[in-house]
Order: C-alpha cells, then sequence, then structure tokens
C-alpha cells in the first residue's frame, strides 16, 4: 500500500494526519527511529492506529513523510530565485529568516534537523534537500563544478545561521530582529554567490 | 563521590576512563540521555560496570565528562587568540580545521553537537562552551554588545563549516582539502571580527 498522505488541510482527512505527521516529527526528533512506534505517535495524535498504516503504510512510510520538507520551503526559496543575481543574497537570506520565524515551518525544519543528527536516512533525506534548493539560488552560467562550491558556502552560512539562532539559540544572534539579521548576513551570502573566490581579495557584494 | 575522572593517558587508569568516555559518548550520541545504562556502557568499554561509578559516580557525572571539550580546542583557540586581530579570521578557521580534521577531537566535538540535539543539559553546555570560546577570539576593545556580536556572527559561519564538512558532510565542501576552505571562510570571519557591521558597505577584511 502506497502512502496516501500529503500536507495541508484537506478536511478530517487532512487533519488527522497532520496530528499523525506533527506527533511523528517530535518523536523521530527525540526518540530516533527505534525509538518511536506507529501505536506510541496514533496516541500522541489522539487517532485510531490503523489510521498510522493507512495513511503512511508502516514506520518507514511515516519517517519519510515526516522528512519531508514544508511545500513553503521551496515557495520561498522560487521567490528568492527570482530576485536578480546581485540581490539575491538579500532575498534568501529574508526568505530563509522568514521560514524559520514561521512557528509552522520552524517546527518541521527543527525536527528534519534533529532527526538527521541520529538517523542516517534523514541526514541523506536532508543533504539532498538542502543541496537541491540551495543550488537553485546559484547563477546557472556557472561550470558545474564553481556552482556546486558556491551553493556550498552558501549552505555553511545559512546553516550555521539556522543553528546558532534558531536550534542552539546562542547569544545576541538568537534575539536580534530578523531585519537586522539580514543586513548582517546578506552581505557573506552574496559575497558567495557572486565574489570572487580567490579568496586573496577582500569579499565584495 | 565526586567524579575523578580527567583525560589523556596515564596508565591503566587513564586508558580505562578514556575507553569509558568513548563509549559515553557514543551512546548519548545516538541513544540520548535516557537510552543510555551504565552497564551498557561498560560493556562497550569492556570494563568492570563499578568502575564507572568509581570514575563518575553516576550517570550524570558521565554525561557531565562526555560533553568536556577535548584539550585541544582550549589550546588551538588560545593559539589563534594570540594572531594579532587583523590575521585572527584565518587563525580561527585553521584552527577550527585543525580540531575538526583530528580524528581525536572531531569524534569528541561531533558527539556533544548530536548529544546536544537531544538533550538539554547538553545543548546548555554546548552553548556556553562555544560562546565562551568564541569571545575569546574577538577585539578586547569593543563595547559589549559589539563584541558578543561579532563572537556570535564568527559562530553562525564556524558552526555551519562544521555541520555542512564534517557532520552533514554536504557536496564539496566536504571534501575539498582544509587549506582551500581555510582560503574561502577566512574573509568572512575576518569581516566579522573587524569589517564594518552597518551592512550596508560591502565586506572588507
Amino acid at each position: 500500500m502506497a502512502a496516501r498522505a500529503g500536507r495541508g488541510p484537506r478536511g478530517e482527512r487532512g487533519a488527522q494526519s497532520d496530528r499523525i505527521l506533527a506527533a511523528a516529527r517530535k518523536s523521530f526528533a527525540t526518540r530516533g527511529y527505534d525509538g518511536t512506534s506507529l501505536r506510541s505517535v496514533a496516541q500522541a495524535a489522539d487517532v485510531d492506529p490503523t489510521l498510522v498504516n493507512y495513511y503512511f503504510s508502516n514506520k518507514m512510510g511515516l519517517l519519510q513523510a515526516a522528512l519531508e520538507p514544508p511545500d513553503s520551503f521551496g515557495g520561498a526559496i522560487a521567490a528568492a530565485v527570482e530576485a536578480p543575481l546581485e540581490k539575491r543574497g538579500q532575498a534568501f537570506v529574508e526568505a530563509a529568516l522568514r521560514m524559520w520565524d514561521d512557528p509552522a515551518t520552524s517546527e518541521v525544519l527543527r525536527s528534519i534537523i534533529l532527526t538527521a543528527s541520529h538517523e542516517p536516512i534523514a541526514m541523506q533525506r536532508l543533504r539532498t534537500v538542502f543541496s537541491t534548493l540551495v543550488s537553485q539560488v546559484v547563477s546557472t552560467n556557472l561550470p558545474d563544478d564553481e556552482a556546486e562550491l558556491r551553493a556550498d558556502l552558501v549552505s555553511t552560512q545559512i546553516v550555521g545561521l539556522a543553528m546558532t539562532r534558531y536550534v542552539w539559540a546562542i547569544g545576541r544572534i538568537a534575539t536580534i530582529p530578523s531585519e537586522q539579521v539580514a543586513h548582517l548576513i546578506a552581505p557573506t551570502v552574496q559575497h558567495y554567490l557572486t565574489g570572487p573566490l580567490d579568496g586573496a581579495a577582500a569579499p565584495t557584494t
């Protein structure tokens, strides 16, 4: 039986599968794959255990659905990609901050990161999703090697911002307003997108 | 009974407590605090279970010892701090890369990060250790607010580099030589240490 669930409300059926997914993400993130049972997820979601099987087939199907990034993730990246290349650093940082500042999407992103920290399948999924999305932000007029390196450099800054501000909540970077964060971080992302990579020159936007 | 263990070999006693700590880090990182037992750690370390109590008192003592950063961590930071301020970005990135490229220290760092992802006590410890160490790299001639913000900005880049290159192993940033990584990332860290933070200007080193 193939997994039948999508995301987003579609009446009672959508609401049930959303509740199951929310409970599953929490359980996978805190107890890992082995420590999660379909029964305990059903109980936390307040649904009959047979419904978990009905929507997601089995525990692996449930994990894979739980690791899907929120729809708004792809949409936010797509919007950033439409910014002209010389403004894309700012647009991408702002899109990332909006996703993390929205509790609905930040819960999912946090759970993907925490689950990946102890589940190799989740880690592989995170790598693929993240690389695919970030690579869209890079200019299409570049040799593959350079495009990949620039995407990876953007990732170092965006991942580090997400970890320190939202997951670890370190110091001032966790508390200053998003506008200020974007102001401080965007020039770095822009440099990785379009600045010289020889490292000898000072980064310029 | 206070914890008696230190790190580093001191004959059989040091070797035993090192084996216990290595097994404990692995268990805390993969199974969490609740999923770790002193008995299973003793078994993995091939020592008598009473020795775990003898060296570390109890499970909390074992966790706290497991979360101690390697001695070389503080030493590497101290060396970077001795570099003149205008070269400190490069020195700090190189020190961080050396620690992560050394299997002995990278295992400990990785385990601290993974344990922190599901243990609040470990997360608090990671925040404190990390903030304290990074704050040493910032110039001492700055108002507290600015010093903290600069340290946090450095953290966003260093944490993101460690996560993408060493923990998640994303794309090219995980495979290129450390010298090239330092070349690419050091200008950003230098900018966060000494560049203008108004965000309007392009980052300069």
